[in-house]
């Protein structure tokens, strides 16, 4: 049993990352920590665990977490992870941060979203955790930076089509909405009950700092400066993130051709469903598990491909495809615990 | 035009004020105070009401507001209230406090579930606005204590069975479920949305504020010594209160005699809707209205008697109560603008 | 007093027209029919009226409604309006249709998305109720096709910018997104609470009944040919509608001459908001209220404008925009009830 | 692995019992059946289940059903499972039902709320399947009555104090409040969204079926009649049951003695936890578990007991607990695939 860490346990990302690892086969929940609740038991703050994970949460120390854990999930806020993950990795453990400190291969789109980085040269090691795509360099690195949730449910998609260099690049533009945990757990006016009921919005309108992660992913994989527009959106419910993506084909194309590639693309992926026939992913179906729902229409008089994608935002978008890293890199079975 | 003030205009039940007020055909909003956003244009606050409102939040100070309005809604937490109403007073205005500070006959009462009482010598002239109930004396009042959401859903439909002696006092439970909006507007982990959906429960089960005050005034109309339990729920959605009463009947009696009791005692009221057929009461039914519906059945094996209740909280259980004993007040038609 | 009707009162848009038109100073509600409830007091179906509204619904007859009202509105489904609507012009009546069949000039276009036109000779006459860009031609009608709630969002903050000819027509894109509401009152699966709460999905992408309706008023205010990308989506709330529109601006322009234009051409119509500050639209801000709210983005690098526009789509997106109609058509204030 | 059958596969307890059994690491489902989804494959109807689920629903046929299973669950409404059950026990499978069918031992009592019973002679074979109070039964039984949801969140808090003689049986008020889903998946004005949402209300008042249901099995474990008034709700959210119960208790007592005795009577349960401290139960911490949680306060002035217990209503309340029963039949760890 493999014995592993979740530094900022208290999250809803850390709090999804122990609900999944307390069922996982391979491993075992070896310390819990937090900034706000050091010293209170897990189960006080998430009582839906109770009878099942009796660990206390503790304030972080590195060299607790080293003795008690041979793998570490991060799950705090930018900017405290490149604190502690040189540290971590100097000594010899695997890690898996989910904030975007390590998603970056280039320091600068970071420092101009962000702030300065200070552990840039860790940038080199660590590699982009979208499972499917880059699974053969997660297999072998000891840091990983764990995608966005945004990210996540724009690139499955788009990746394969253009790499197959279907698309006209200067037309995407990706109209995302997420449930309310995507704001996280702090309590804030936006996240009031009665501001959200019966509230839809756009927010962060081509502003949202996962644009860079998405586009220099999208540049990487298309060969060539990708720079789409995006805009969220905030659904009055709790979970869950479907993205409607929009671009021109570079030429005439069927929906079947579509289809075929994504298909084939992911046809080794047990969390990758692609909806070939008439129907459309939904949020629902994918809530709780770490399925990518991927679905497409075209709109043929206009070239125009319509993608529609969707994901449980604390799953498959933080960490349920933390956890499936985490097998990848250990060689368990790719979906075991999700 | 009658000039109204509402001091602590942006808290849900402030704000529900200057709504409803700024369609009121015989008053004009003449100033808004706000201790969070003096300065702030209050339609920034509550977009809603762009181009209706036009007034910017000022900071509190009596001489403005004595100076600009006739008539004095006061929308604060408890204790804030009794140190500005005396002043107030004295200077000849009639003022509606909707906190708990002049909502009690007995300070000593007050003192033991709040805090030392600044202004006693007010609770003599403070008149308990249940409108329905206390009619007479409110047209006259100077200053009103604007009932609690939970006392005016308990009392509305008590008051007339026990005036009218029918029930065992000592059997009275009420089981009452709020609308989080109750809770107010400043962010907390209770009132995020995440932890609020797919929610329900019970909270100061036995031991919350409202128990005196409804206890106080069921005694003053029952001629004797009542102490209810009373144990309130959330539900998630954002308005609307329901209360479900049980009490044991002194002797065999009959649905139609609580109906009867119900509507000869409300005949004149226009915002009781009693349900004589078999439809019961729903939150939906009230939302954003100041009506309160009241329904009964009659558990016949055991002389036990079940009323329900509906309101909205921040309407008839708080505002639109507060805007109907204005109304009274100023002669005006009592549901003018609610 | 104008003495009105509603036909289909008891499905969504036709309880809003009676809620609306009961508080409305200028109007009676005269009668109100249904086929499914006739002889079922109308405060039955929709008890939060109790007290106010004491009618029963009734079965239609041409002979009755035309006795009893001199205005009158219809909120049936498609294809039954024009068996009825040429008998009520014969008599002289006006009418207001709140279905698509009285919406298009070109009957071959109705025909194609819904069924044959049995009543094409009314279409020259019938004007398209989208109130701010038609007030003239309403003024002066006896018969108004009431725009659909998608059309009324996304041709309000369109046709002042494509009247400027300030975009590239064939790059706009429109991601809908509505509430439950939208879908009607029959149960379905579709709106069960259990389906729809954690849901969001799209639906009919790219072959929704409303793209014809868009595209013929667009073309027609453009002056050539529009045919755009529209995609609708639910979301798990009762009302409202958001709209958020995309397109390449024909040249660079600055997003201050974008609001300049929509302010300018919007100036004298109460119910347009535009947001020229930082903040966006949100459905909750326009709930139950008859305002369509416009705000905009540019995502300056490539040239491409995001519209946002926020309606309620029981109120300005039918029953409302239909009142406002009225309004104007029979020289009342055009905001009176609403 | 013990192939199971699912017999009415599509309703949501159903379909609840074809996603846990699907997880579950001792049993291989091996048939579901539909009347209405008869041909079609499981995961069109419930898309979530895709790439774990790949069945076809059948029409149901005894022949069919006894040779692809070894254990069979019914979930179809009430009257049906009566006229398969004999033939299914008589070619010697176990079956557990979780309509009200086989819950009762008196049939008088059945007939007076359902209607004839057509397998009298099963009822003493059948056991009732709360799986904590009658495990020994459970274990050696062929044909097993599942509770209802509501008895379950009555019956598990009640029964230990009413075999201790703690409670006054006179005096006990059940005020229980449901999600959504118990009210089944089939279409309805009640639980439309638009219908649900914002709304909460009281249902069959004192008239509800499960009333006959508690009373048997609390009369039978206090050894005297009891008869309980029970008022459900309807609460806006999927999922979830919380029952607040009231009772005075026979004698002076305080609040450890009654944790005592239902932490003594629950010792070995693994699905019951027991809030000794100062939370209470909510639904949101046993959403999609199995566990009942069960807390108390006590109305001292009153010797008023208040008992609080939150269940999942289609998980504990229904399918969870018909797979605790199987675990228990077939000597299973008791919590496998919960």
């Amino acid at each position: 049993m493999t014995r592993v860490a979740v530094i900022g346990a208290t999250g809803y990302a850390g709090a999804e990352l122990v609900h999944i690892l307390a069922g996982h086969p391979d491993v075992r929940l070896a310390i819990l920590t937090s900034r706000q609740y050091a010293g209170v038991r897990f189960d006080k703050i998430y009582p839906s665990i109770r009878g099942i994970v009796d660990l206390t949460c503790r304030r972080f120390s590195a060299d607790e977490v080293c003795d008690l854990a041979d793998f570490i999930f991060i799950a705090l806020p930018h900017k405290l992870p490149m604190e502690l993950v040189p540290d971590l990795i100097c000594r010899g453990k695997r890690v898996i941060d989910l904030s975007a400190d390590f998603r970056f291969k280039d320091a600068s789109i970071y420092e101009s979203f962000y702030q300065e980085h200070t552990a840039k040269n860790l940038l080199v090691r660590s590699v982009y955790g979208l499972s499917e795509v880059y699974f053969d360099k997660i297999k072998d690195a000891s840091l990983i930076g764990n995608p966005g949730c945004y990210p996540t449910s724009i690139l499955l998609p788009l990746i394969p089509l253009l790499k197959a260099d279907l698309l006209d690049t200067s037309t995407i533009i990706a109209d995302s909405k997420s449930g309310v945990s995507g704001a996280g757990r702090s309590p804030a006016l936006t996240t009031h009950f009665c501001e959200v009921s019966e509230s839809f919005k756009a927010y962060k309108v081509a502003e949202h700092r996962h644009n860079p992660e998405i586009d220099e992913v999208l540049s990487l994989e298309a060969g060539k400066p990708v720079d789409i527009t995006f805009v969220p959106h905030l659904v009055p419910m709790t979970r869950g993130m479907l993205s409607t993506i929009y671009a021109d084909t570079v030429e005439k194309i069927c929906r079947e051709d579509i289809m075929d590639c994504l298909v084939s693309f992911y046809s080794e992926c047990p969390f990758i469903r692609i909806y070939q026939e008439s129907m459309l992913p939904d949020t629902l179906y994918v809530k709780k598990t770490n399925f990518c729902d991927i679905g497409c229409r075209l709109d043929e008089r206009k070239n125009r491909l319509i993608l529609i994608s969707a994901i449980d935002n604390l799953v498959k978008g933080a960490a349920g495809q933390a956890v499936q890293n985490m097998n990848i890199m250990l060689g368990f079975d790719e979906s075991a615990g999700l």
